[in-house]
């Protein structure tokens, strides 16, 4: 297809096509004359995944083009190409290695994460994510041992291996079962926010014997 | 106790407490003499509370006014009081009930709390939060159906009714409650975030046969 054509099909404007082009984000198209080129199924591809790493990730060009690299390197498994993009799309946390309650409060995520028996790359950033929040929780003067946090870690299990893992297309283009993960691990993480709030509410309402009919809205 | 001691039992500078004394946000101590007041624990737990919903909660003054309000009115129950504060620390959403696809977003949500028998106020904010993500998953071209929320729901009413609502504790001071409320939906629903993403790992790494000595770090 002409590049109207792969914008039309994608969605994304020519602009900024040729911005991804020159970006080396989209390989260039088929060369068939001099200003002639033809793209095909995995353009579109492509350009669907970059739309969903920078308007749902949030991604910079430079993280974009790191998670297409893992993407096109045909020597990284499936694993690591998905744990590329779960990385890319964490967020940026400062650890403070020579800290002496930084080390404690990541001893204490590792030794978490060992108790569950997860299989975690000991370099994973994940790992800092988790010693910054015990470090918060601590000095909010709430309970962040592994007792306190395990119920977290088993809804997340349970979740994840009964049900995220299978809304991702393994056995497809990589693309495609990287733009799953990323759109799933953001906007599945809102949505389990908002249910547990939801969830919140209506434990409260029955904890407190809230009527029904006093929630059916302002006329009643 | 004094102004000064005030600020040594809360942490909070005595410019910061005599400027929440000012917006109302803190009850005047009880007057003693011409310049001198005392204060009481009552004062204590309240800083507290508003730091938790300064700090953690990212909250405005004019939200925090609103919160504290409930706190201190009587009539309300602690099922409202609690509510005011997850419907404050909640994020702001466009709505747009004029629009078409925006009405269809919100009947589904409504249809999918109904079907879970969940007992939510039909003018919780969250309910909008919930068809706002609906409207998304639409537009990226994911399911967006009650089937596909059904697990996400699952696991926030577990983890809330096993487990989060008795970190509340609900015979103390109000502030208290609401103090726990507010930081453990904030704090924990990050950790719930986290553990997600090393769940995904460790499933991922399981699923693909990921040698765990490949996982023992660089020198491996």
């Amino acid at each position: 297809m002409r590049i109207s054509q792969l914008s039309a099909a994608s969605g994304v404007p020519i602009p900024t096509i040729k911005y991804y082009l020159r970006e080396g984000l989209l390989p260039a198209g088929e060369q068939t004359a001099a200003t002639r080129a033809e793209y095909g199924e995995s353009h579109v591809r492509r350009l669907r995944l970059i739309r969903a790493l920078l308007e749902v990730g949030r991604l910079s060009i430079a993280s974009i083009r790191k998670v297409l690299a893992a993407v096109d390197d045909e020597n990284l498994s499936m694993h690591h190409v998905l744990g590329t993009a779960h990385y890319a799309i964490a967020p940026e946390i400062d650890s403070h290695p020579g800290d002496e309650d930084w080390q404690r409060a990541r001893a204490e995520a590792d030794r978490l994460i060992d108790d569950l028996g997860w299989q975690v790359d000991p370099e994973a950033p994940t790992r800092d994510e988790l010693a910054q929040t015990i470090l918060t929780l601590d000095r909010l003067g709430l309970p962040a041992t592994g007792d306190a946090l395990r119920p977290y870690a088993e809804a997340a299990v349970n979740l994840v291996a009964e049900h995220e893992i299978n809304t991702i297309p393994l056995d497809g283009p990589r693309e495609a079962a990287v733009e799953a993960l990323v759109v799933g691990t953001i906007v599945h993480g809102r949505i389990l926010d908002i249910m547990r709030r939801l969830a919140h509410e209506s434990v409260s309402a029955r904890l407190f014997g809230i009527d029904p009919a006093e929630n059916a809205g302002p006329e009643s």
